[in-house]
């Protein structure tokens, strides 16, 4: 084996002709990433050169295993959310801001990093889909909602350090009168600023001779504008001596220092299921923008894959003092409209980042905090989605409901309670739904082969046959009610000698589903009723036919639905006919004769 | 509305010839009765009284509300071994035994009942098929194996505080040495009495002359006759006092008095989700042994009023200074031998249990608890089910890892873990085996109007027309999955013009499969490739029809695969053909002519 080989694909076939796309993503979006980096970094209660470690290594090590080609991985506002509530309960140990609070972060970082690549080995990229669209809309609209209205703190210059959505808001209007002027005017000046030029800088840029690509791009990179022009106003003016305007101050040069975070045992095991929970949301937000961006350009996304990247970014976190990273919307978009065509655009994005804070860490001293409050504000507010929710409620209001109570979840009591709200709403309906299946008495539409419901067509019935089509796989959820369904039907009408099941949308039987049919049919023969089965697909009549049911039914599963119809009709159909006899009954009129015209 | 309304449907119709058969099951129920509640009680940490005060009121309240008219409410083994371990973080500030341990125990009741209400009253009864048979069967398999070797330090008479499974067997054979030889005799030999007793003293009792039915029951009663017996050789040779056998003691004599449990507001928030994992395992193993009792006279269960039934039992337990109880197995099944024919059995049990502690419990005192752990030990035992694992194991590989890995969970780690582990597998394999749907390209089967897998049958396919069939319902799980497989089958193939969906298996589409599915129809659109679907269910088809996706998709939605065919086939389909045009092209051969003989 070559060593060669041990390098990504995409290295490996690496076209000089990418280079240029490549470099310039990767440095446009370095200069995104300065200001994010920082910000939430103070989001998720740590100083603001984690921010910076969190995205260079990570960023290196997603490139080497993940499956996107444009994938901008770093910091987020939601993990950096969700790392601010899993820490909270240490705040008497490891106060938000200490070593020991870092050292918390990055470990969460690492057990996160370790259950995506255990997840990843084991091939469980499956849990990419475990959140409906809806539920994860309502989590990413309620995060969202949560960490703007949380930054209006940075904004306005108070102090506010309630968890939830009401007690936030009681706090703020407390608050209101103790707004810092300076800091309002920084801060709101540069929400303006930015809000101003999300709706109007690109059309603005294309009018004065930009492509419509540049000037989107462009427009994308009104915050670090802001920010560097607040720094300088904040510098020059020296507002944080004269004003009180909180500033990043000193951020600590050079690169990150390698180590293993090691909180203590027990600290650990308390941070397994944030952790999880991180991962899960961290890698569905992910691999969902992955595949939009990669459905544009006909790349293929591999979820295994990206749990190892992942999981590798995050480790690559750990060990150099970051915390919990994943690939973020918005910084892919722009990734992926500068020309990434590869994920060196990622390795130029590190070595952007590694230069900044191995010599540039100076200028962010007089930074203020409102204004990186207002970018997060800005970013945040572009998550909330009210789309989906519109659509779901006109389609499925079930979907609506879970995406509300996902969304109410977060806000009132944390984004733990919101993604395990989630998470129970989108398999609770799942299992509700097909709890209910849809069952319909058919017979035969007059002069076809074709079956239909009894209460929708006028069709042909057979005398004794009770012909019922279930609607849904039958599995642990639904087999009881089918098995009640049937017995009710069965036990209304004596006449019936026979019930023969259409298995046409029966798509699988699991075990739980089997040995109740199997109790229905013996239950059944102890009454003189023949059980019938007819379309049961390929895969399903594999697994049937070697159980004790599958004996027991022998000759009395049928191909088609006129089969089994013309086997009941026979009148000695229910003493000892079998399948073949079955088919010499059809072979009559075998299929070709019903061929039209 | 006259009074008598209110009263239950049995009672208003009650009829006098069921009088006898529901007065001895009761009676027979309750002698069974006594010997259980007090081991229960043991088992959960409680005072021997405690396990009778929960077999007399909550009998009643599910005789006015539930469903069953032969489950016997009461506590069991299960939910006393969850009690035990919901309480067991308290050992501190509660130890098992005191007082503070018992309100903590009827808090817990009261939760569940209040919980099992609500549910009731919110019409979840479905919950009742959330965990999937194998995991069910896990669960109560490896509880049992985790009671019964528990339950052995009461018959060896040592000392052993472990609560999963290795560190008792470490604990047991350290303790051997230990082994009180008086105690081993007792407990040892009132196993083997029972051990025998379940397995020949029926076939005895029929060669001595009894019915089947009535030796059955006789065989049952064999743990009384083992109580009794023991009881009485404690009592006379005073080996509780000469031999330090341990015996039950004083139990209070007297009616349970009425008392709110109020173990504090913390408390009660910590005891939540205990409270909500009992509910959900005493709910489902009562209305499963339910619906196998009903079956057998053809009567019917309604969970919701199940739900009703074991809330009410489990308040009624909570202000009479119970435990969490439910529908046992065994004791339905004996009230159902007994010829129990309404809930007026269980009315007579709980008089039988009132008489027994307002009168005589100082029977009790010489008790040993060696016998009651045998008691508990041949009780479980035959819960241990090898069968369902042997069935799944060959069945479906995933199910049975499901119950291996629910049993592992809950001898490991405890039964909430066990719980947890079971209701994620049943959920997990569930996504999992949705999530990778079964996709066929069909053709026509020639000379019918059959479309059949093209790897499976020789057909014949219409030039520039992809055929799909999706074996699965299109949710959250698996829709990008389908939109990945459907996108790479049109890359592959620049020759596709059209791509037809055929959803005859398809039973229903949420909301995330919807975005999807308009996502791929308008990316289809842009490379010139028309979307159509065929067979699209009633249900279905009446959610979609007013989408955007719906009116875009008008005139490419037909009834049948068939339809969909001749419309491809037309030479001029691509461009602005409709349905009314389709149906038209089919009108040359109506269904009619079609029909064969």
């Amino acid at each position: 084996m070559k060593l060669s080989t041990l390098l990504p694909a995409w290295l490996r076939h690496y076209r000089r002709t990418s280079l240029s796309g490549d470099a310039t993503a990767g440095l446009v979006v370095a200069v995104m990433l300065i200001p994010q980096s920082l910000a939430y970094a103070l989001l998720a209660g740590l100083p603001p050169e984690v921010g910076l470690y969190a995205s260079i290594l990570p960023v290196i090590a997603y490139a080497a295993l993940g499956s996107s080609m444009t994938t901008a991985v770093g910091p987020v506002a939601v993990t950096a959310l969700m790392t601010a509530s899993a820490l909270a309960p240490w705040a008497a140990l490891a106060p938000a801001g200490s070593a020991a609070y870092a050292t918390l972060a990055a470990a969460l970082a690492g057990l996160s990093g370790l259950m995506l690549l255990a997840f990843g080995l084991l091939r469980l990229g499956f849990l990419a889909h475990f959140l409906s669209h809806p539920v994860t809309s309502g989590f990413v609209s309620g995060s969202a909602v949560l960490i703007a209205v949380g930054q209006m703190k940075h904004v306005l210059g108070v102090k506010v350090d309630a968890h939830n959505l009401p007690g936030m808001l009681w706090q703020l209007a407390q608050a209101l009168p103790q707004t810092q002027a300076v800091t309002l005017a920084v801060g709101g000046g540069s929400l303006a600023f930015m809000w101003l030029a999300r709706g109007h800088a690109a059309r603005l840029l294309q009018a004065a001779g930009l492509s419509p690509n540049a000037a989107d791009l462009g427009a994308k990179l009104a915050p670090m504008l802001a920010v560097a022009v607040a720094t300088a106003l904040a510098a020059g003016l020296d507002l944080a001596a004269r004003h009180g305007l909180a500033v990043v101050g000193a951020v600590p040069q050079g690169l990150p220092v390698m180590q293993l975070p090691w909180p203590g045992a027990e600290a650990l095991r308390e941070l397994l299921l944030p952790a999880a929970l991180i991962s899960l949301v961290g890698f569905v937000g992910s691999v969902s923008v992955a595949q939009t961006l990669a459905l544009k350009r006909s790349e293929r996304i591999v979820p295994d894959r990206e749990l190892l990247g992942l999981g590798a970014a995050n480790v690559a976190s750990a060990v150099s003092g970051g915390f919990p990273v994943t690939g973020g919307f918005s910084r892919s978009v722009v990734n992926f409209a500068a020309g990434a065509q590869t994920p060196l655009a990622g390795v130029f994005t590190a070595m952007g980042m590694a230069i900044v804070i191995a010599a540039f860490t100076g200028l962010f001293f007089h930074l203020p905090q409102a204004v990186l409050g207002a970018t997060i504000i800005v970013a945040v507010t572009g998550l909330i989605d009210f789309k989906t929710l519109r659509d779901a409620w006109r389609y499925d209001r079930a979907d609506a409901l879970a995406l509300l109570a996902t969304a109410a979840g977060v806000v009132l009591a944390g984004v733990e309670a919101g993604i395990a709200v989630g998470v129970v709403l989108s398999l609770g309906v799942l299992v509700w739904r097909s709890s209910r299946p849809h069952i319909a008495v058919i017979g035969r539409v007059p002069g076809t082969q074709h079956f239909r419901n009894l209460e929708r067509h006028r069709v042909q019935t057979v005398p004794g046959l009770l012909a019922l089509r279930v609607d849904e796989s039958l599995f642990f959820a639904n087999a009881s009610a089918v098995e009640a369904h049937i017995e009710a039907r069965v036990a209304a009408d004596p006449g019936v000698r026979q019930v023969l099941l259409v298995c046409s949308a029966v798509n699988a039987i699991d075990t739980t589903a089997l040995g109740v049919l199997s109790e229905l049919e013996q239950r059944l023969a102890q009454r003189g009723v023949q059980l019938l089965l007819a379309e049961v697909k390929g895969p399903v009549m594999d697994r049937l036919q070697p159980t004790p049911l599958g004996q027991r039914l022998r000759g009395r599963v049928f191909l088609s639905t006129h089969e089994a119809f013309l086997h009941a009709a026979e009148p000695r159909a229910g003493a000892d006919a079998d399948a073949r006899a079955a088919s010499t009954s059809c072979s009559a009129s075998p299929p070709g004769t019903s061929e039209p015209g």
